[in-house]
């Protein structure tokens, strides 16, 4: 038992319990965007945003939640959840430092074909989020196509190097 | 640091660590469906729902954990069971309202074939899930398959809507 | 609310909290796997274990965190490294003794072909797992690929036995 004056280890506590309800509220944002984009649902998907945001991608550079909307609704998204798709983020490792925090993992999408299913593509991925009066959103996402190139590896690298 | 009185804060902390346990405990029931239903476990697998459960899915319309059971002793999943498979849900979105609370998620079965794998199903998952002395059980899962369909669609967009 | 003195309170939470804390610092030293062994950093994948550990599978039988690292470094990894891959664990079971924890749960590894993606391997995994002054390490890992036999049914079965 500790031997600290009751108030110092509530305050601890509370720190804890901050740092624990920050890194499953940012596991929850990172999840939601499935639901979002394999619904078409392209204001969902652009509210995990800041104002600020960039999604850097192998496939698109985009800025601002609006560009991410756009994407939603555009012909290639749109195709993708006609055929059935399921973005599924695996568990990422996740560092919260105050009201900032980083997050790097894998997201695979699924797409329904007429056999059955493809894994369409495996991407690594890291996340650049801060804390708003909203909840966590994402600044920055970096997603590299995972195909024995340098570029996601470098990403993954940001899990390890920590 | 917080100016209410130690006892006050301690209670907030209380009720914020139990949601906390709620979320964590309610993820692990959830996963606990794959190594019951993989292993053939038909008790182990009845035994995550209450006994007023009703298991609902574009293949099948089941009601009370001994229907559960009876799937699971089944011909068609002692066959997947056979071949070798693995029910994998993804995290879940989970929202928590006292002794009541829903998920909505992502489900993966994977089949082993003669060839390595196949992603044998993909559909989207809604739980309704209740406190009882036991701890969270499932009262209601409705499964879609993920094929363009607007009913997996519409599960998927309960997570989004809150 | 509760009428047990402040205190006690306060060591109840204390140890709530770190069960919490404890539980989700083992998922992400499972998933620091993946990012580990997909970029090749023999020296991260290899820290994840403590000095007595052991990793058990279908395919090899690995001793000391030295053969690990090596396992990283040899041609077959490598190979599968330069297709491109990912490896990614499920949420596991989890459960935590004091200082000794368990986890249950499948890992599948994903690999780039000229096609798309193979998953290329299903797995049951068990660790054993030990609280160490740097934090939780594994002892002990096995893995069995699912294929319908026996030895991965029983590695799924300890996460339903309890």
């Amino acid at each position: 038992m500790d031997d600290a004056p009751v108030d110092e280890r509530v305050a601890a506590l509370e720190e804890r319990v901050r740092l624990l309800e920050d890194k499953l509220a940012i596991q929850q944002l990172i999840t939601a965007w499935g639901p979002a984009v394999d619904t078409g649902n392209s204001e969902a998907a652009a509210s995990l945003f800041t104002e600020d945001c960039v999604l850097e991608s192998d496939l698109s550079y985009l800025v601002t939640p609006a560009a991410v909307a756009a994407m939603v609704l555009g012909e290639g998204h749109q195709a993708l959840i006609h055929d059935g798709s399921a973005h599924i983020p695996a568990t990422a490792i996740v560092h919260v430092d105050g009201d900032d925090a980083t997050a790097t993992g894998y997201t695979r999408v699924y797409r329904h074909t007429a056999d059955g299913y493809e894994v369409w593509r495996v991407s690594a991925n890291h996340w650049d989020l801060r804390r708003t009066p909203d909840g966590w959103r994402v600044v920055r996402r970096i997603a590299q196509v995972i195909d024995g190139g340098p570029k996601a590896q470098e990403l993954l690298g940001r899990a390890v190097d920590r």
